[in-house]
């Protein structure tokens, strides 16, 4: 989804509370589900229908369900009916306006987020992501088909033994240093587009500058909004007491929490930084406005003055006594270049030019 | 009403507390009471005088009593009387400039908020509205006749299940969620008109923008002020650990709870891009004059030399040389050409055109 | 006395505490005190001198007595030991400059606050007011003589049931409310003096209004500089504790609470627009530059060239064919007309005018 | 010492903690101790040695030593070595940029804090002033000879009863009060500064001003580094729960807390005034800009057209039948006038002179 | 390290957490160790190999190994493996852009922190240092060879008793203090910094400042990054209760905050500085183009005029009668100069030359 600082809220004014209403871009990629088994010992992935899903609750082994695409109602509520997830998280799955938050729904515990990234075109995207962490399966949902998730994959298929030993909050933390990880990049694209627009401005302000630099404030801005309750949030998966977190794995949670403080103090940073840009752009603009004024100051102030003394000898008085000796014009003509010279020292001396 | 950073306060100075003044805009429409009663299987609607009202009282069923226009202190004060109102309460009704807040009564809760429009004008709109809720009614209060609570009226009305059987607590829930999932209209149509104004600036920077950002910037002021209120009060409601409210609702009020966080980051970040687009316009305008200066300093610096040349030959010295000869005139409009284009030439290199 | 940032502090450098010194402005007035007597039935007011002050402690019913003038020390002095307040108390009394607080000495509850008025010139006013409560008698001072307590004093007058009624504490809260009522008016004259001002900037902006700017941005520092404190200080009365507020009574000093947060926040949000005026009165003077910079190098850039071909033909040169030519002169006319044409037509282009 | 933001920290890189290190200004004054001893009935100054010390701590009575100069280490050893004083207080003593503190080791409380205060020339000055508080002996050290503390040392010798017969910890008070109370004696001066230097930008901004507003910033800042601690400090002396202060005497360091607030709120409006100073100075240059620019495009844009039609009627050609008509000089000269009218009428509608 | 408000994030997107990788600058400066063995009789430095480690471990007297170069991963893996050392903590080694904090593993203790240098060339320089406390040995790690520790190792060596005597979280004291104790000496270098870049953008507002400028805020944003965490992280240690830092120690890690506060303190004041630097620049750049116009106004306004006389005069009207006026001539120049005059003392009037 494009960036925007506001975006369409998902129910309709009065609408009842628990009514699924997708609110991203309109997509007509096809929704579909893919299925991760494995164990210590072996791994399957393959793509299942909403209706197989019943048959597989009961497996033994690590279960990732991963639904691809959540612009479908019909099929977010099915998924939900399955799983016996309550409306108001299904509300908030297909809501991609919904702030980041963890809820403790004792039988399951509900967290989204959001996951930005650079476009093939180096557009900054921002996905809707959600996770859904029952007793013997997670349940992953994003936006749109991708590779957000790949490389957790291939180390599940390499088989990392930690990660395959480990339970299914092992994996959901996985996932989201996954995406808490690419803010990193993120952010380096973007503190990498204002050293460009710095050099731009300093070469020579242009308008369009202007306009990139608003584009990147309302971006850090989005992200802001995105990482603040992040900074609140992972905390709380420490403190929900929940049996479906393990005790042990509360210090790679701590860790996710350093990463995001990072992550948000850097956005301060940044948000600081282009927020001093409009006033570098404004001396700049400045600088440039009073060098050119400096150069028409120095031809005009030294022209002009020659000018009054042509105009007064090219008058048709009768009786100039000037004009008439020979002496006249070179005088004229010297003194002429006279005041030019004093006034361009004057300019000198002031340091003008 | 329009909008003002501040209005008048209720009372006159010294008054007594509990005397009832309405402080909104002058209205000449009249003031009258609509009854609503319902369960689940009936649904009724009929507007009632409010000697009936004590008929009514202890009749079974869900009872919505909506008041329309609140500048008539004597209906408000009979109104008061017959459900018995703390005549504090009564002042803050009335008293339109009453900041958003929630009050336990033990045998009532009295809450106070502001909601937001955009009227047909595209004109923003505030409008004061206040929640009576008592063990067996719920009467709620609003300046002006509107279409306000009508899809909550129409849940109602088609039998909305969970609307029907759940208490007055849970339409007070309603009303208010149907009040603050306007917030969001009224934040996207301001975050259309900043588009729509950064573009007009980006343009051409006039005069008039000034005055829509100055407006703007006044209207995100009034909707703080509104909300900035409401994240205190809605958790009070949960605290409140009142009979009056199901505790199984309370669920409910948290959701709303998280909208008006959104709400509230939302307008900070409009407030932000808000009190950036002064500086916006500014290097707007800079950008403008530097490019009008370009202009004239180009084309001054060129011709201001040139003037002085023609200026010098049109002088009438009997003694000058240069104009007897026949090749004067050409070598001098050669000169004149050599400065005109070695000045353009030196402003190309400059970047300056 | 007139708004000034900064006063001058009570005390000399190094004077011991409890040193009674007045440091408002210097006043001729004479000071004189002035008692309210009252109960259901009776009231009375009179102007009483300190030595008969005694006389009266041990009567029955309410009594209010209200000090005019505070730049005397004897008779602050006297007044003090006749009713046996501490020092320190008396130093704040006489001290103008001293910040709004409560205090409670157990026997008496000491409050200081600041009253703001506009005088009959417009200009804001600042007032100390200090007020002793004891358990028989409240103790008021003002400043300088004047009608801030005029609309209680009516009221007990007209034999208002519950200011009557109620004790020394309600009368209290009565001209406490009265003060702050009187913020809502003052802050409502300094709203519309900066509509006044936007409006002049907007037409033209003048170095006066920056002076003006700069008038307002104090008196609302100084305005808020007497807020803030009475956010703190009205819940400590509630806190107190003391016998000598009625426990009933915490509900209306809880509305003086609420006022008072309204007042805060509009001083804040009128603070934020007057610090973005200056941005707005540069925006404004940027406008007005631009606009006659774009008219004179309109008039420059299109006059300088004609001059230039005008001057040309002026050359006094003896080989000028064109000169002889009889369509010279029709046709140098025309040709300084087209290009006058099209650097206007260019301008026009460029939306410069 | 000269006020500078950011001061050399006291010991080497590296350097053992307890080092004494002098780091203030160079000073070649001598460093000497004065003892003052009084109690109800006597009192007595005098200089004393170090070596004299131990020979006067059984001594009955009130006990002042006032230390002047700390910028000899081994006197400062000395002394801490017969008071048993702890070196990393002897290094906080010496260490002119150690922030306001106070530490209680017990058997001693250790105190620092800042002294401004206003020169001869005019100039903003900062002292480093401690204080030892031992059970029968205050210890005062002082950067340089001067009166700081005079006025408290006249009321002792006058016999002021409260100082007199009050312990040790009142005597600390009295001098903490005497060094605070300068502050707001300091902070007026600022002010009249600003005030002046209002003045003078509006007249007529020039560079120099620019400058004092940066010293301005400067010494608030310094200031505002040294107030804040002492914002947290006093309210500590309360907590200390020390037999070395008296419980009654408490009353005393919350009025000195009192003053500090009201010195750290005017501080922060200074600084926010002082902020604010740059926009108002840049609207000046603005305006000042702008004025002579409307001269200079008046006086130019009425001249520059009749400098083209006089161009015109100079050009030689010899078929220009307006030349030889006896009713073409008036007519020209009346058209030029015209033009200038016309122009200067429209800048006079535009508001622009 | 260069400084960068920004730097690439240790591991890639999706890698296992405890992947260790080193994210500096590359260096090809060799990686050794150093181990220092001393108690308060003998002193040996020498430098040893990894496979050397465990016959060291269970001798007697104080360990100090000091590890240079993190950027070989293998190295700091063997190292880890013998002292049994976390892989997380392994990963935050080698990260250079981890941020400052301190761990407790109970059988060691973890602190990261940022050391800063001025290198030779003036240039600002950000170093990550590591330390790992056990119960018989500290060691440190840095990121290339150089001073740091020096003086410390000096202190060891010439046998300041209380070095010597205390263990291993002395030691540590007095390192983190060695970095500590330099921040001031990199923030006055800055400070230094900018005295000079006012002096420069006084007397000459360029370019090339504004560039100096922004690098500055860079550089003080990435030492407020590194100097906030450790405000939260000097408390920890008194906090972590744990056996391997003494009790009686805590007064110099208390002693270490204050420091750390001081240094926040001046960094947030150097940074208000900054930030105000900007508005200082374009106010000179103001100044500068309001001096250079007012000359070009000043010429222009007394010139132009004069030429439209001059032109006048230079018309070739045949019926001039003031040309053949032997008076003309004189009379014309007298009202040229008159004009000039005038115009001359109207702006001496307003105060623009």
């Amino acid at each position: 989804m494009v960036l925007r600082l506001f975006k369409k809220h998902s129910k309709k004014v009065g609408e009842a509370p628990g009514t699924i209403v997708y609110t991203g871009d309109v997509i007509d990629s096809k929704t579909y589900l893919q299925l991760i088994t494995y164990d210590i010992n072996s791994f399957q992935e393959k793509e299942i229908s909403v209706d197989e899903i019943s048959g597989i609750l009961n497996d033994e082994g690590m279960k990732w369900l991963n639904v691809i695409g959540i612009h479908n109602p019909e099929l977010i509520e099915k998924i939900g009916r399955q799983f016996d997830v309550h409306p108001l998280v299904l509300e908030d799955i297909a809501n991609t306006s919904q702030q980041p938050k963890i809820e403790d729904y004792s039988e399951l515990i509900f967290s989204t987020l959001k996951m930005f990234y650079v476009d093939s075109q180096g557009e900054l995207k921002m996905e809707h992501i959600n996770f859904v962490l029952k007793k013997n399966i997670l349940i992953s949902f994003q936006e749109m088909p991708g590779d957000v998730f790949e490389p957790v994959r291939k180390r599940i298929q390499v088989g990392r033994k930690r990660l395959r030993e480990s339970g299914h909050d092992y994996l959901l933390y996985c996932l989201m240093d996954a995406i808490i990880d690419n803010y990193f990049v993120v952010l380096l694209s973007i503190v990498e587009k204002i050293d460009a627009l710095k050099k731009s401005i300093t070469a020579n302000p242009k308008k369009y500058d202007l306009m990139i630099l608003d584009k990147l404030q309302e971006e850090i801005a989005v992200i802001q909004q995105s990482v603040e309750p992040l900074k609140k949030i992972i905390p709380e998966i420490d403190d929900l007491d929940s049996p479906l977190i393990e005790d042990s794995h509360s210090i790679y949670f701590r860790d996710l929490h350093d990463h995001i403080n990072q992550i948000s103090s850097t956005t301060f940073a940044i948000k600081d930084k282009l927020s001093s840009m409009t006033d570098f752009y404004l001396s700049a603009v400045s600088n440039r406005t009073n060098e050119v004024m400096k150069t028409l100051a120095l031809v005009a102030t030294i022209c002009v003055p020659m000018t009054v003394v042509a105009g007064i000898y090219g008058m048709n008085f009768q009786y100039m006594p000037e004009l008439s000796s020979p002496l006249g014009y070179p005088l004229v003509l010297t003194s002429m270049a006279g005041i030019a010279l004093s006034l361009y020292s004057y300019f000198r001396r002031k340091k003008w030019i």
